[in-house]
């Protein structure tokens, strides 16, 4: 049997002004960062340890990452950053405050942009200053490799192969990970572990900063899932989620 | 040409308390913390940038580096993380006060266990608690790589491995490379970059938190090598060093 721990980051400065991030590099609220050490605290108090990280290129994941791990006082632990585990592009919506959209477009429009499957929202333009093509970060990839929108559809295709190629044949291998992500790259992960249905993966909210155990069988199927620490502290991360995209 | 930006971590806790510190793993002063994120305004104002960045499993080291690439807006960038890096391991002598030494055996007997290219200080018995036996960072080697003691000539025989099968390829693949390490290490690079002899290297010392760049040429010989930044400053964290081994 094997256990993987899958994080959301801590609060970011953009879900504190409720704004669509994507791609966009925002850093975490202190908050945030108090949420990374207290994931740490908790993980180390259960007794987890890890061999191998995994992350995104962005820093509210990658500073989530490294306050867990040095609550943990392990900071010595080998990460892999991947790009592939990148919050959902959110196309031309990046950097919009989301009850301001909602008040414009309507709560129903935003949901949909927010929680379809497979409609993304507009794409940015290849000429807009906020696309990634000139970011360091990304050099390595092609042009079409960068999105200028994604729906989850589109996370979920680039997330998969990461798992494959990458983080499934390190579990097999009996390394011992910790994934710390975001919203929808861990939405298009229990997508596949759990075989959720496109229409239901939508209504999935994952709360900020909260370990969330899965224990997998032989065939890295999952047998069950656990969200560390105190459950009421848990359930009001989830509704505070889960109310992000209304207009009030 | 090539470049390469090497650099000793910040002020550490026992630095600041002049204790032999070697494998024991203790952490940044807020100093040590600040000089870190200095070290990367720096080389972010002179336009330096990464592809990739090395550092050992000892947390003053990877803290510097965390630090400088926050500084630098670059914390996506791959790091590994190499035990073959780590500071000089300092035997028996760990956790002792370098002054309290040197006022008990002499200055001239702390020089050469400081020293000395080929005397190591008295090793810790293999039941010592100091040493990193059960230490999960080194669990995928073998007993007899832990060393219980080394002298600079132990250092770099297992720094250069590091060198020659994992940093010198990466350079050669056109890769900019931040090495954070420490003193020793450091200087164990130098004196196989530089052809230092084994007389000489003893006296060279290395400020701390100060990037130092290396200009190579095709074959990796170094043409040239500068710190950044306000040379007094240099000058006196050199003179800092140079004077920890003394009684008062």
């Amino acid at each position: 049997m094997y256990k993987i721990v899958l994080m959301r980051h801590g609060e970011s400065t953009w879900n504190l002004e409720n704004r669509f991030t994507g791609w966009t590099d925002v850093d975490l609220t202190p908050k945030g960062v108090a949420e990374a050490a207290q994931a740490g605290k908790l993980l180390k108090e259960a007794g987890y340890t890890f061999d191998l990280a995994y992350t995104s290129v962005l820093k509210r994941a990658i500073r989530t990452l490294w306050g867990t791990l040095d609550a943990m006082d392990m900071m010595w632990l080998p990460v892999v950053n991947d790009w592939r585990l990148n919050e959902r592009h959110y196309g031309a919506l990046q950097g919009l405050n989301k009850a301001e959209t909602a008040a414009q477009y309507g709560d129903e429009q935003v949901l949909v942009w927010r929680r379809s499957y497979d409609t993304p929202p507009n794409p940015l333009a290849a000429d807009d200053a906020r696309t990634s093509f000139h970011d360091p970060r990304y050099a390595g990839l092609g042009r079409a490799q960068i999105p200028l929108t994604e729906c989850l559809k589109d996370t979920v295709a680039r997330v998969m192969p990461a798992w494959d190629d990458s983080i499934a044949p390190a579990i097999r291998a009996g390394k011992k990970i910790l994934i710390s992500a975001h919203g929808n790259s861990l939405r298009a992960l229990i997508k596949m572990l759990d075989g959720i249905s496109d229409d239901d993966i939508v209504n999935l909210n994952i709360p900020n900063g909260q370990p969330l155990v899965y224990e997998l069988d032989a065939d890295l199927k999952p047998i069950r899932h656990y969200y560390l620490g105190d459950q009421s502290a848990i359930e009001a991360a989830l509704n505070a989620v889960a109310s992000q995209g209304k207009a009030k």
